[in-house]
């Protein structure tokens, strides 16, 4: 493709940027069609993902409109895209948490491959390197017959956590394999480092809303939950994390710096550092969840917080299972100066993790075509979430808010105050739709009006309908 | 073969017989050579393995003895085989468990492939089918590529839980698929049943000595260990047990019934029947711990305890690790009434079991040759341990100890007082052997003159040479 100006940022900005040019200047005028996506695929020799992303993101903008069955065309006057959740505001009150048994039961529902899936933050089939993963699986199985059907050694698979120490460097680390423990999933991670670091009764802060698997967590362990309050694209707010410290007794601070789960926030990296050295100072732990870090949609990889740690209290954990196997269940951890507990809770609690499946793991990203696969994944990730952030403009009520992540899978919607999520929930499985509800994310059971999305499927006309029911449903709730 | 007595027994044990008959008639005089095992095996029609059990089983009675490069011979004085221990007199008061340090060090030897591996109650390489099961692996992976590498069900995959119903009628059961959850290894079913039914300074009765790695587990969750006497034949002492759960207010109780590990006791039927009774009455949870219970080496199946649970009350645990692959890390629970709260548990532990090492072991006992396979290792384990305890005979000291396990892989051995098991676990490891030291085993760390002995391995030169080292290792120390 060929442009006047400097080519900027990603092709499909590039394209948006022609089309919005001619737009601005009267070229293609108010109410007239744009050429269609085949067309201009074809005019400008780029792929038609790519012109779809550059409407996508002029739709987003209000510049141009779909008309179903017809094309793109100049909108007469700009539509806003739905806005934005506000700043958390959740309550300043530790407490217990009680989410098992909804949990259990929504978990059941997202697992039948019968259902649309909005629930599980699961990637798309399709997108997973699962053929390739399996090709790798057998020739080490083959190669390593013996010694792949033993016990590995409770800290993790060597090479495994030599690779693992090799990708650091993307993050911002500079670690060593002795550094890593791997485990069974991101799950088992955040239970190790949660045990090593508090005791039943004590109190962790969190992002509100937070994962809600961290909150059946801390409900397993006995352990209190303190929100503080969340910006839907910086993260936890500083000055309530630092007052929240000062005012209760938190043995632990749990976050997930970049595109956290559910909102997609992404903390600037001023805010990282300063947050890590604030904990740092008072001495309390910080749990840092990073599964989500290496699917940003633009730019570099964001830094994790761990990469501003220099006193060992920053207990980084993450896995394999948004990228590579939600089913192998391997992930890993760097407990920093909490390693030697780690490595021993790891051996009460497991043993080891499976190890067939970290020697897979660590050919698959020894081999190099792990990097190539991530650019394409992240691609494909933003291209969905972008249709998803369009559907819920179309279909769903007036007055409903939706997140802007630019990285992750999962959108965080916020429906006008009457829609009752779990409600919602309930009738949109009976129509075979699955979505977690708000209450979920909350120890307290707040954001009663929210619902995640996953956007890891690919964009298809089931999902469309299903966001077309999605919408109905809640529209008939007001 | 024929026989003029009636068919008693097995095989083997019908040509000791003949042999003694031989022996006890004076037809094969004391001094006298028996035939060799190749011309017997040829003139009975049976197989030399067959043959050397026999001869083995004579030796142990002390009829015939071994002479080096030679061939066995008839004895000229019974020398009895070493005494087995006493009932064990543990420690009457509940205590914490500090074990974690010691366990990490030997866990990390016992890794190792260099050393002679009497550490880990892990199977010998070659005794396990793992070539079949990684062309099963290889099957599954192929037919179900996309369901495979997907989440499952966090209570586990439902064709595995199935088999494992289906099996619960050889050890007495009559489970249905519901009431099964899968784990990751029987270590995670302990914890996850542990957790279900205590709460941190609780207090668990044990057997004595007892399983290092429940103790790990004790310690990891901040439990108390009480510890029982406990028979190296007949198991726990169930008037011990009663007093104990009079005596204190215990929370749970934990037993392996069949071929307890470390002394391969296994609880007379009337046992397994009373304690079942006594705990239910009183409402106290039993874990069961029967990952050996399929590797009987005489008779019929010994029944789980739960197999006489009428309330619910007994957490049954298990794991394919001793038979099928101890790398793929898949274990199971049956929780009885506790049920629920051990699925919630799982889900916030681990979320799911890993998919396709599920799948695959599920079809390796759906194909039926899994009973097959389990009556060779049975026979093969019966010769394994019979081997070694010679070996204890003929190398280890005078005043040597040593059980006589009707099943499973482990041997407990006592040496003479002034025999320190820890030194001599350092001592060996210098040597490149590892053991397990008896206070591992004992919360109190007791059992400072004893040690376990894997007799997972094939007997071969290596293994003797290193039975004869730790012989000499041990009269050293005297």
């Amino acid at each position: 493709m060929r442009s006047s100006a400097e080519p900027k940022g990603h092709l499909y900005e590039q394209v948006a940027e022609r089309m919005s040019r001619l737009i601005d200047k009267g070229t293609i005028k108010a109410g007239e069609k744009v050429p269609s996506v085949r067309t201009l695929s074809i005019q400008l020799g780029v792929s038609i993902s790519t012109v779809l992303q550059s409407y996508l993101l002029l739709e987003d903008r209000g510049m141009i409109e779909a008309r179903p069955q017809s094309g793109f065309y100049v909108r007469l006057r700009a539509r806003e895209l739905p806005p934005e959740p506000m700043m958390s505001a959740p309550s300043r009150a530790a407490s217990t948490v009680d989410i098992a048994d909804l949990s259990l039961e929504v978990h059941d529902a997202i697992m039948d491959p019968t259902i649309v899936p909005f629930g599980a933050a699961t990637p798309s089939d399709e997108l997973l390197p699962t053929r390739k993963l399996y090709r790798i699986l057998g020739s080490v199985a083959r190669r390593h017959e013996v010694l792949s059907n033993r016990y590995d050694s409770p800290q993790g698979n060597l090479e495994l956590r030599r690779q693992i120490a090799k990708r650091s460097i993307d993050w911002g680390g500079s670690l060593v394999p002795e550094d890593v423990v791997t485990t069974v999933g991101c799950s088992e991670a955040l239970n190790l480092c949660l045990r090593a670091v508090t005791k039943p009764g004590d109190t962790v802060a969190v992002e509100s809303p937070v994962y809600f698997g961290f909150l059946q967590i801390l409900e397993a362990l006995g352990l209190r939950a303190l929100e503080v309050p969340t910006h839907p694209r910086e993260g936890i707010c500083l000055d309530d994390l630092a007052s929240a410290i000062r005012k209760h007794r938190v043995s632990a601070v749990f976050l997930s710096a970049n595109f956290q789960n559910p909102l997609g926030a992404c903390m600037p990296e001023k805010n990282k550092k300063e947050t890590v050295e604030m904990l740092s100072e008072k001495g309390i732990p910080l749990l840092e969840d990073d599964v989500y870090g290496d699917l940003y949609f633009e730019g570099a990889r964001p830094k994790a917080l761990k990469a501003y740690d220099r006193t060992g209290t920053v207990l980084l954990c993450s896995s394999f299972s948004k990228t590579i196997s939600p089913g192998f269940r391997v992930g890993w951890t760097v407990p920093g100066k909490y390693l030697t507990q780690v490595r021993r809770l790891k051996l009460a609690s497991s043993i080891s993790t499976a190890t067939l499946l970290q020697m897979a793991i660590a050919e698959m990203l020894g081999s190099g075509g792990y990097d190539h696969y991530l650019r394409r994944i992240r691609k494909a990730y933003a291209l969905q979430m972008q249709m998803m952030i369009q559907a819920v403009r179309r279909y769903f009520p007036e007055g409903t808010r939706v997140t802007r992540p630019k990285g992750g899978t999962v959108l965080w919607v916020e429906f006008p105050q009457k829609i009752e999520a779990i409600e919602l929930y309930r009738a949109a499985l009976a129509k075979r739709i699955s979505i977690i509800p708000g209450p979920l994310f909350s120890p307290k059971r707040q954001y009663r009006n929210c619902i995640r999305l996953n956007c890891g499927q690919s964009w298809t006309e089931r999902i469309e309908e299903a966001m077309i029911t999605l919408g109905q449903l809640a529209l008939r709730m007001l």
